[in-house]
C-alpha cells in the first residue's frame, strides 16, 4: 500500500427538503454577497431556484445570479462570471445544478480570488493560491464535484477540455436532496450512474498493492450503484434508490475509494475528455462507451486486479484461468451498461468518427497529458488510437 | 432512511514517516504558539516527541509542552492545560497520543477559547461556541477521536466520566503512521480493536431503516478489523494489518458508518463509561465485556438487524429461525473477542463488582443520560442493572 492524504472538508446536508437550509448554511459562512450560478435546465424548472432565493431572503443574504451553464461548461461563461463577481463584489458562490455548474463555479471562484488568467490553471501553467468559498445544491448524481477537488472546463475555441484539481476548491457545504434528481431524463440518470461507477473504477484499477478496506468499500459502492441503477430504469421515482446513488456519487469521488492505492488510472477519463470535447456527448455515456475497450486493452497488465473485480464487484463465478475470469468481469460490466441503456461502443454512443478525427483526439490527449496516460498500463498515442479504433469498430 | 449531516473536515496524512510533516502542516495553520500535549507512555518512549520537536524547530514554530495525560483523562489536567495555554498565549494544540490525549486536548481547546467552566459542556449545561484549533499525531488505533467531534473526560472527584460532542473540536489534521502503533502492548492493541468494532456496531444496531451503502461499508469495516486483529495476535509488527486497522479506526467513528441510519444506539458505551469511571478499566476491554450482555438483552427488539449482522458481518450460516441466527451472530462476536484475548464478562475483565456498586453505576448512568439510554431498545435503570448483573454472573 501507498502513503496517502485524505481531505474532505465539505459538510454534507443530505435528505428531503434540505435545500430549505441553504440560507442558514450560507449565513454561517459570513459572506457579503452570493453569486447563484446555474444551468439552463433543472434549477429553474421545478421552482428550485425560487425556493433557494426565498431561503436566502429569509436569512437576509444579498445575491445576484448567473445562469446559462451548459454540459461540458465553457470558459467564456467562466470569464463572464469572474467579471460579474468582481464588479458586484461577490465573495461566495452557490452552484445550483450538477457537475457542469459546480465545475464552472469552481473556475469562477479561482478567477475572482486570484490575479492572472484562470485558464492557466487548467492548462497546467501554474498552481492556484486562492479560491473564493463555494457551496452546492446538487441536482444530478454523477460528477462527484460536490465533494471533490476537481473541475473540468472546455475552452470554446478548439473544444479543448481540461481538468484542474486543488483542495482550495472543495465546497464548504453541499446540499444533497435525492428528490431533486427524480425528474431527470432517464438518459441523464443512467449517464450519471456510469460516471459514478467510473470514478470508483478509475481508482480501483491500479497497479499498486492496495488496502483491503479501500477495496471492499469500492466494491460496495460499485454493487450498490449497479443494483439501484437497475431499480431506477423501472422505477425512476424510487427515493431510496435515488438516495443510495446520490451518496455513492459523492463517496466515489471524494478520495475514499483510492486510499492507499495510489493515484488511480484515469485513462478512460482522459480518452473521454477528448471525445466529449470534439463531439459534445454526455460524459458518463462517453465513459461507458470507452471503458470496455480500454479494459480489454490493458487487463493483462494487472490481471489479479481484473480477476478480483470480476469476482467481488461483478459476482462472476471464477473460470478456469484468471484471464477468462477477468474477461467475464469486463463482459459483465458491459452487460450492466446495456441493461441501463448505456452505450458500450462509439456507434451506440451516436458518434461517427473518422480515422483522422481519432488521430486528432489521440494527439490532443497526448499533448494534454504530456505524452502518456494511465497507470494500469502506460498508454502512448499509438495505444490511444488503438483503443479509440476498437471502440469505433465494436 | 433518515436525513443526515456528514462533516469530516480533518485532513488525514497517512503512512510511514508522516510525522516528519508535522512542522510544515502546522505552519499552514498560521498559529503563533503550540502546546504539545501527551501522555506518560508512547510519545516519549521511542523518540517520537523528539522527532516532532525537530520538525517544529525546522519550521520555526514556537511550542511548549504538557505531558501526564492518563487513560480516562482527568479534568484536573484539563484545567491545568487551560491555565498554561492562557498564560503562554498558545493558539494551537497538538495532541501526540491516543484517544485520551486527544480528548484532553479537545477539552483544553474549548476551555482556552471560551469563558466559563469547561466542565459545563460535559455536564450538559451549555453548548460550546468556540474551540482552539487542534491537530493530532496518533499512536493508538482505537478511539477514533483523531477524526471525530467527540471528547470524553473524567472528573477526578467521584470518577464522573462524561462525553461532549461538537464539530468545533474536529482536528485540523491528523497524522496516522501505523508504525507508531507497532510497539503497543498486545492488550492495548486488542482493546483498541474492540473499541473500533464498537464504534461501528453502536451505529449499526439502529431501529431505523438504513442505507445499503452505509450497511455494507460498516460490514466491510467490521470484517477488515476482525481479520487484521487476529493477524496482529500472531504478528504484532505486521504493517499492513496495523494500517488497515488504523484507517478503519478513523472511518468507524467519523460518521461514515451511521449515514442515513439515525444517531445509533450507544447503550454499551454509556454502560461502559460508568464501569471505567468506577474501576479504571481499559475502555475497549470494558466494551467487549459488556457487549454480549447488552446484545442478548435487546436483540429481539431489532431482530432483522441482528440477523443481518450475523450473516453479513459474522459470516454465520442462517439457522432455522431469525432468532437462532441472531444468537449465533452474538456468539460469533464473543468468540472473536476471546480469540484476541478480550473479555466477554466482568470476571474476565478483572472487575469484582458488588450489587451495591451495580446499583450505583446504573443510577449514575441514568442521571448522566437523563433517564434512559439506547435506541435499539430504550433502557431504564432496572434494565441497566439487569445487563450489569448478567455481565457479572456470566
Amino acid at each position: 500500500m501507498q502513503n496517502f492524504n485524505y481531505f474532505t472538508p465539505t459538510k454534507i446536508v443530505f435528505g428531503k427538503d434540505t435545500e430549505q437550509q441553504v440560507g442558514e448554511l450560507i449565513k454561517a459562512q459570513h459572506c457579503n454577497k452570493v453569486l447563484i450560478h446555474y444551468g439552463n435546465q433543472s434549477a429553474k424548472k421545478f421552482g428550485l431556484l425560487d425556493r433557494i432565493k426565498a431561503s436566502l431572503d429569509n436569512a437576509s443574504i444579498a445575491y445576484i445570479e448567473l445562469g446559462g451553464v451548459v454540459p461540458n461548461p465553457l470558459l467564456s461563461l467562466v470569464y463572464q462570471g469572474i467579471e460579474l463577481c468582481k464588479q458586484e463584489q461577490v465573495d461566495f458562490i452557490l452552484a445550483v445544478g450538477g457537475g457542469s455548474v459546480i465545475d464552472s463555479a469552481k473556475a469562477i471562484a479561482y478567477g475572482v480570488a486570484e490575479e492572472g488568467d484562470v485558464w492557466d490553471l487548467f492548462d497546467g501553467k501554474r498552481q492556484a493560491t486562492a479560491c473564493l468559498p463555494i457551496a452546492t445544491v446538487l441536482t444530478i448524481s454523477a460528477a462527484g464535484s460536490e465533494m471533490s477537488d476537481g473541475s473540468v472546463i472546455t475552452k470554446d475555441e478548439g473544444g479543448i477540455k481540461r481538468g484542474y484539481s486543488n483542495d482550495l476548491s472543495r465546497p464548504k457545504f453541499s446540499i444533497l436532496n435525492p428528490e431533486l434528481t427524480v425528474t431527470l431524463p432517464d438518459y441523464q440518470t443512467a449517464s450519471g450512474n456510469a460516471d459514478i461507477l467510473m470514478h470508483t473504477m478509475e481508482r480501483y484499477f491500479t497497479p499498486n498493492a492496495t488496502m483491503e478496506i479501500t477495496d471492499t468499500i469500492a466494491e460496495s459502492i460499485l454493487k450498490t450503484v449497479m443494483k439501484n441503477a437497475q431499480i431506477l430504469v423501472k422505477d425512476p421515482k424510487n427515493y431510496q434508490a435515488r438516495a443510495e446513488i446520490m451518496w455513492c456519487g459523492s463517496l466515489s469521488h471524494n478520495g475514499l475509494t483510492g486510499c492507499g492505492g495510489g493515484n488511480g488510472d484515469w485513462a478512460t477519463h482522459m480518452l473521454e475528455h477528448e471525445l466529449s470535447g470534439m463531439f459534445d456527448v454526455t460524459h458518463g455515456a462517453g465513459l461507458a462507451a470507452m471503458w470496455g475497450h480500454w479494459a480489454r486493452y490493458v487487463y493483462r497488465d494487472i490481471l489479479p486486479r481484473f480477476e478480483r473485480f470480476a469476482i467481488h464487484a461483478m459476482g462472476v463465478t471464477p473460470a478456469k484461468t484468471a484471464e477468462q475470469t477477468a474477461l467475464k468481469g469486463i463482459e459483465a460490466m458491459e452487460n450492466f451498461f446495456r441493461s441501463i441503456n448505456m452505450p458500450t461502443n462509439l456507434t451506440e454512443l451516436g458518434v461517427k468518427v473518422s480515422t483522422e478525427q481519432i488521430t486528432e483526439m489521440a494527439q490532443k490527449c497526448s499533448i494534454a497529458s504530456k505524452g502518456s496516460i494511465g497507470a494500469a498500463k502506460t498508454l502512448y498515442e499509438a495505444d490511444m488510437i488503438a483503443i479509440y479504433t476498437a471502440a469505433k469498430e465494436a
